[in-house]
């Protein structure tokens, strides 16, 4: 995106152009210089509104748990905006992309902003695209900010740990409780919820859950075990009511400011790892050819090339950082 | 692992010390100065031995034909080195490492190595370590080497093109071709197997797929099917012999020539840019704090912020590099 395109969407955008949101979080997933220019323009505007992540096993319905809150929230007029990360890889199922079409009187409601972003099993940096595009749902004037991953794995917990609150989504049917054990799912979560609760199994799951959280050790905070129905709204103010009392605690006992300054200073070293990595580009990309031939040739090594590089980057200091 | 460890390590390696090539493969994956240290040590005793992708869909018999592989090639006295790599999420099943156990003739044969490198669901950087593992490997003077994926995203794309001679598995029952096909994974096969050739709708998959394969456009290497069954070692013998076909296919076409160019030049940038970062790690350390909190007080961005600390870096020109 060149600079004018980019001050011209960031004046529709702070006019509440939708087209221009959408525009400016596919600069930002993009990256580069543009992602930053944006970000950096949109940094002032940040409001830290709550971020709910909304996470758990394929199939447990966690979409249809997340269009059910976004539609209790707009019940109470607070505007959500909603990140749906698919890491999904091929030969797990997994909707991508196609689960979201149904959503349609929350894709016509000018109070909700639903962002899916899809992968194929490249999970790299997508954490933090993630987070960025949740800072633009946010300065763009949203109430609540919903990030759902498919899946558990350490990044969808990266994910989830751009959220002050974290929801682990379980279903009775789905078997998975012990499985999310094993993966330290319980670990990562805030409030548990049960979902498909009007389906045989489910006593036993929230017994079993609960009895698994009284075995952990003592905590200021432990993790209520909400039923819900997504399909039919059932337990969602149960729901609303668990991560309202989750972030007051988390006001209250100091950690979101913790949380909040956690993050900034993984903000900074991100943003300075991209720069200088571009600036290293900019400046080198010339010398690599050449050090590839003297490789290849047996004249060099990959190592004494990186480091020859290097040195005529930063020339103050050429010696091993070792 | 210490300088004076690391000379210990790397002599008792080239004396042949199985330990010191397992503590070697550790040091890699533990990335940092030391495992710089270590490639470096083993990058002129690199061989070029060939490199043997096999990836596809969980279940589909992979973990048996790699070990059917390995014993194929033991009989012919060639020395083989595994490495088995299981970005399994904790929910699409997957055996991360309990599979390799049952090798038991393997295990104990001091010419062949096997290395398991399980992550849970985290990618970031798995194909670049996965990749030097390798050259461990290789260095200890393994003929064939051979990277085995679970999965087919991206990442598992990116280990499988350290491979010279990608194999892409599926098995009849499985029923992945179609699914395989979506995910691009035809595209990166060099040779089709599908094992548990014995089954029901083998006969089926390999017309499928053959049939798929004659609606690409020309190429000059066309990806042979082969039927195997691992668990009786039927197919092996055709197995190795496409594979040695796409070699030499590679070697008279120059494109393994190409290949190891490309492989070299991604090297010295993996390589800088990791000295990069731990040199500016090195010197902005101490900065990091201070400036976290003016973000958190209003008085900087993580832009603003990270612009400043790179000036302080590279300071010879403290302009943007956009």
């Amino acid at each position: 995106m060149l600079e004018t395109h980019i001050d011209q969407t960031l004046t529709a955008f702070f006019a509440g152009d939708r087209r221009a949101a959408a525009r400016l979080m596919t600069a930002v997933e993009n990256g580069g210089p543009a992602a930053e220019a944006v970000l950096e323009a949109l940094y002032p505007k940040l409001t830290g509104a709550p971020r709910l992540g909304v996470t758990g096993p394929p199939g447990v319905g966690k979409s249809t748990l997340v269009d059910a809150l976004a539609r209790h929230h707009r019940g109470l007029d607070r505007r959500v905006g909603v990140v749906a990360v698919d890491p999904t890889s091929p030969f797990t199922g997994g909707a991508v992309l196609g689960d979201r079409v149904r959503m349609n009187d929350l894709a016509t409601d000018p109070g909700v902003f639903i962002r899916s972003m899809a992968t194929r099993g490249s999970l790299g940096g997508l954490a933090r695209t993630s987070k960025e595009v949740v800072d633009v749902l946010e300065a763009f004037g949203h109430d609540l900010l919903i990030i759902e991953t498919v899946g558990v794995g350490q990044t969808e917990m990266d994910i989830a740990g751009t959220a002050d609150t974290t929801v682990v989504v379980l279903s009775p049917e789905s078997g998975d409780s012990i499985q999310a054990m094993k993966a330290g799912l319980m670990e990562a979560a805030d409030v548990l919820v049960v979902n498909k609760a009007d389906r045989p199994g489910a006593d036993q799951m929230v017994r079993t859950l609960e009895a698994d959280l009284h075995m952990r050790p003592a905590a200021d905070w432990t993790p209520p075990v909400i039923r819900t129905v997504a399909s039919s709204g059932d337990g969602l103010a149960d729901l609303t009511a668990a991560v309202d009392a989750h972030h007051r605690y988390l006001t209250g006992s100091g950690d979101l400011e913790r949380r909040r300054h956690a993050r900034v200073r993984v903000e900074i070293l991100a943003v300075l790892r991209d720069r200088l990595w571009r600036r290293a580009q900019r400046d080198l990309t010339d010398h690599v050819p050449g050090w590839t031939e003297k490789v290849l040739a047996g004249e060099a090594t990959p190592y004494t090339a990186a480091r020859a590089m290097l040195a005529a980057l930063i020339d103050d200091d050429p010696e091993d950082d070792e």
